[in-house]
């Protein structure tokens, strides 16, 4: 571990490839620079302090360059013990920035950093599943009052934030970066599909056509793996507790059954549920010979892990990210200890979809700072102007063209005495 | 025409042929047959008055019989002068049923037969495209204190209701059934987009592998028809105003571009967008020999038909259901006369869609009675309860059984203290 | 039926609508316009006498008047009952050409209007499914003398013509035209693909998106079928005898079974195998109520249908095409008889399929004159240039320009010395 | 580098890891244990030398004891210099094969380990692009006279030796093993497919929604790749210089153009042409900013590296198997320096597409030992029956059970006398 003044990472040495990989994400994070741009002109941030708690990626990295163009001063810890890149935690310490961060940390050393950017008193929050707005406000309330806002990044810490709203628990407000179309309908569909395959892949290297490919959760992120699986020539199965997604998922040409009944067929199977124990001890005894369990959702309580650990007659891994579990005398194996698999086994959602995601980070903390006691302690929605913004950035930075409405239309649109 | 006391359809001997399809329609509308078994109980329509302008199709005609088994009285007409399937008005004639429709119906008789709805007095008004609530507020306004509520099925409509909303202008209460995701997700999406494309086969019978296809507007019904016209093998490209659409567009892998681009390499054009004039002179006067040229959405003046027959050299019907033209001598071909072209020359929704979107009126009906006088006069939604209730009786209906939460995970989707 | 000296047809005045039919196709036919052309010029099928067996369609018309062009002349008659467009029967007798045949043959009209196209002695015969070729070995042996050859269209004419070949019953030689590339890898697959879906529709309109659907066959026919219907949504199943034909089904992310299997599950059956009896009344009596059986291999008998009429309770048509069989209380429903449902319920092949299928055709026939004696009483293949050259025909009527090889790569693929 | 009597490997201490992975292998490769099975009771390869260059991979090893099962003695090297999994080739060692493999090996040691292959004297030669029959014939024709057959496993490989063929310069019978449909048209188009698009994703990690991907050549590998990349969201443009394969592509749905005006609009390019400077520097100079260039053809010369080394501005490695060429001031990336991306990106073919391919391999071993003498000096196929017998194992593997014709289907096919 190389540690500083502003920093704790794995290797200073490996600053030098983080530089080469931050260079690589501007490349396709086209809308992120113009906001960067913009930032750097007009300085919205000056004087804030952000705090976030970030996978610590390439990406999340132009954030943080992106914020500090626009005034802020940033410290940064990962999200998940496993989904920091060392590369660029070193490239970030290199650049000055406040990080802590390693791949593969331990329970003790997450919360220990959490607390570093708590130390940190931030003016704004970033979150991503909502575990440091959650120790700010069982730990360290005494530090809200300075708190402007907070940024939540993904549905399992909308789920949780709403949890806490609903028991008048939360103490300060929040903005659901999470529900920005550019986010969650690009990120969960596009990016959580295609990285969770990736990272199956890259995990396993089995042939994912004519495998029975059991998804449980058919929410945006099941859709997109669901497809990206099936793409691959998977047969693909999907669980369901939702009507309305299991109706979905049916109409999209894919089986629905209970997991009692896939567990018996499927070959291998993702969760993307933001539930626990969505697979359980009482499924894997059912499962074949080789079965492969991996998970996709943001915690890493989908896959009742202890039960298997003690249920299991033996453990070993036998590849990196893969873990092979005796049970009743068949291989079961498990990706990534049953992390994100994406992040675990691959590098997470490419820097395209995280473009637009972090477009809506800087937004709201721009429009944080604009509302700055103006907001309710609630999960708030950003104006639907912003996001319309930020796809319009990435449509250039994509090089498309669109129509605009003719006055005829946009006449027509508002009329209502035009008929048949 | 066959006239009686309580009809007008094309020819009464079709009846027979009627019955037989709203037979075939019963297979496949499972949801809807439960509504009606409880509504045969309860009567929860008893002594409601219920004018009807939708598709007389045999969909609608179920719809019809589960208004009835819920003790309504009931009127219809159609809602679009090329959608009526003659044999289905027959059959309900025959049944008793107060119906004015037949396919080609002038623009006259068109708004007669409205007429002869509102004269029924309804309480409640299901509308298709808003033209029967457009007619009342604009010319019978007097009736309108004994009306508990319409119900609007289509986008279109519910965009000309948000725009009377806005005006002050709308003056009972309006369930967006649309807005169902079992309506709107559904119908929209799986429903328009096999049915269009099942209209162009038969209208044109072209090979669509290898065409450029090109889709205007890619809301739910465009993103339907997209994915199916590239599932049939097109090269689809697609049209838009809207950038967040234009977004997903590019990342589903169709090229996007400018009308004015898009009309010098298509092969077929289909518009989807509820806006008017979205193919213009402009764009036709670039096209390629032979090009073609219809619409799926709700009204027939997305593309500038009398533009096109005023600037067009010659007109003739080749084929049932398309014509052509000669501009600036090349042959363009219009389908169904840019009515939707899934009514026009095909048969619409296939009762499957319809079977959950037709719950969704039966239930807004019994909801209207229910709240008869507490609702305001604004476009209001359907409780998502009832939505899901839809979901699961539709999931009966195709044998398919799904996973529910334990109480473990109950309890976890309400806390927010466990995390990473 | 009106009759003429040389034609039998439902009704002359159906040519108009007849004449704009094969203006449509010619437009879709670039390819084989090209090759019209050239015959106009060139004359390669003076004085010879060309009797088909084909599907009178406005295709099929297309390829008479390419013949006709090339100084042949031409008798054509079906070869399928169910699958002539009377209005081109009427064009094409308008226009002078030898025409017997109308749709709904009589099995006695069906092998009188072959003999009529016998009686015509013609030197080169060009059929679909081998009954003209059949016929005339069985009871005109004496004509073959002066029979130059044969041009077989489909592949179950093949499998017949091998089965005669290896018999040594062959007595003339045999084009394969169903061998070319462009004829069974565009027709088979994409033509068959799109209309068996398009058929289906026509004759039943239900939602394909949900369904089961079971696949009979996994050749080039079944391929495209199950593709498109995947892409409709259709959870499909594919049963195969075939072991290799399996694993590709498998591997292409469908489920493969046994029909005894598949027939307790499925929604719809649709049989591509080339083989008799596929589905037989074993099987049927597990089916599920409401389900759909049709065929799209070339002959009636993949369905056994004598048996499904021997052993229902009750038969009625219900819809134009679709017949419903009442076996053990349940609706059972077949499209278009069990006959190939593509033709029977809807216009068989697009024209843009039957344009290079057809350049085949009209390619064979001239190669057929320039080997007059010189072939084998076998089935033969086409050179492969002639194949090459179709398909550059079809890219040029498309506006497509693909890369050459360079020198420098005709060498490399020639040599190999040059190695990693 | 860890060197002993039999073996020259990259570290010995690797073999644990590779035991695993062969375990993980074998898993996944059920058919192929059942030849092996058969081999250890019928020993038919018994006091045969065999030597390999083929791709020193986990799926390779399980061959490797397949033919040592059956009584053979095998050394082993690899046929390309990126391909060895380095702790695959030390389980090997471990275990006593002869092997000499490490990934990254250069030139002279490529050739070094091809020539120790060659010292021990094989009685066939396996072989995957033909570097070992050519350096047996070009500088050990002696050896000849003593060898039974060559396999061959690539189509890259069997296009030289048709040509050798063609020049009367192959002086032993080669066994076309890739001509296998177990092999050939699972292997190139599923293996390859997954494998090049894993490839990808683990150099680059872009996001392939959205992007314009070109493939260049559309064989049965070409169209592998094509789908899968359309199946990951991806717009694919196809290149072709074969008209039938380039009419394939447009009726798949893609757009077909030559490669000087992909050259403009792609974002990521991809060879899979088995020819030469497919990806030329006039090209690459049209090229946008930031394009990534790939090969998964068998050789490294599809895209000119040589030139464009010569061509650009400057060169750097930016991430693991990602170059940056800086041509006209515009970033270039070439991933895997233009060999196969698949097997320098990713770990080539998953087992499963192995099994089918090496059971092609060891049955085709003990073929030539049973037809020893009796083969011509040709590029052989095997006989179809032992392809499809390899189909039959795979199917069993999967747990797949599938229909056997009746005897009354037997005679229909054999017939030809049955009709419409």
């Amino acid at each position: 571990m190389d540690k500083g003044n502003h920093y704790e990472v794995k290797d200073m040495s490996l600053a030098s490839q983080g530089h080469k990989n931050l260079e690589l994400a501007e490349l396709n994070m086209g809308a992120l620079l113009k906001v960067r741009e913009r930032f750097a002109k007009e300085k919205p941030l000056k004087d804030i302090r952000i705090g976030l708690a970030l996978h610590v990626t390439k990406e999340t990295a132009i954030l943080v360059r992106t914020l500090i163009a626009g005034g802020a001063d940033v410290a940064i810890t990962g999200c998940n013990p496993l989904s920091t890149q060392d590369d660029v935690a070193a490239a970030l310490a290199d650049e000055g920035v406040k990080v802590w961060a390693y791949k593969g940390e331990t329970k003790e050393d997450y919360y220990r950093y959490i607390n570093k950017i708590i130390e940190f008193k931030p003016h704004i929050t970033i979150d991503d599943g909502c575990d440091l707005v959650s120790e700010i406000h069982k730990n360290h309330a005494h530090l809200i009052p300075d708190i402007i806002c907070g940024c939540e990044e993904t549905t399992t810490g909308i789920i949780r934030l709403k949890a806490m709203e609903k028991d008048n628990a939360l103490k300060y407000p929040m903005i659901a970066v999470n529900d920005n179309m550019t986010k969650h309908l690009v990120d969960n569909y596009y990016g959580t599909g295609q990285s969770t395959v990736d990272g199956i892949l890259r995990a396993t290297n089995v042939l994912l056509a004519g495998k029975n490919f059991v998804v449980a959760g058919y929410g945006s992120c099941g859709k997109g793996v669901a497809k990206r699986a099936q793409a691959m020539g998977a047969n693909v199965i999907v669980t369901e507790v939702d009507q309305f997604c299991a109706l979905q998922a049916a109409y999209d040409g894919y089986k629905v059954m209970r997991m009692e009944d896939a567990a018996k067929i499927g070959d291998i199977y993702c969760t993307v549920t933001g539930n626990k124990h969505v697979i359980r001890m009482e499924h894997v005894k059912n499962m074949k010979n080789g079965s492969i369990l991996c998970n996709s959702g943001h915690f890493d309580n989908e896959i009742d892990i202890p039960a298997l650990e003690k249920g299991a007659e033996s453990k070993r891994e036998v590849r990196t990210s893969m873990d092979e579990y005796i049970v009743g005398g068949k291989k079961i194996f498990v990706l990534g200890e049953g992390r994100l698999v994406n992040l675990a086994a691959a590098e997470g959602h490419p820097s395209e979809v995280m473009s637009t995601s972090f477009c809506g980070q800087a937004l709201a903390c721009e429009y944080g700072v604009q509302n700055r006691g103006k907001m309710e302690n609630k999960v708030l929605q950003l104006p639907v102007e912003l996001d319309d913004d930020i796809s319009g950035l990435q449509l250039t930075a994509m090089g498309i063209e669109i129509d605009e409405l003719t006055q005829e239309q946009k006449d027509y649109l508002d009329s209502w005495e035009e008929g048949t």
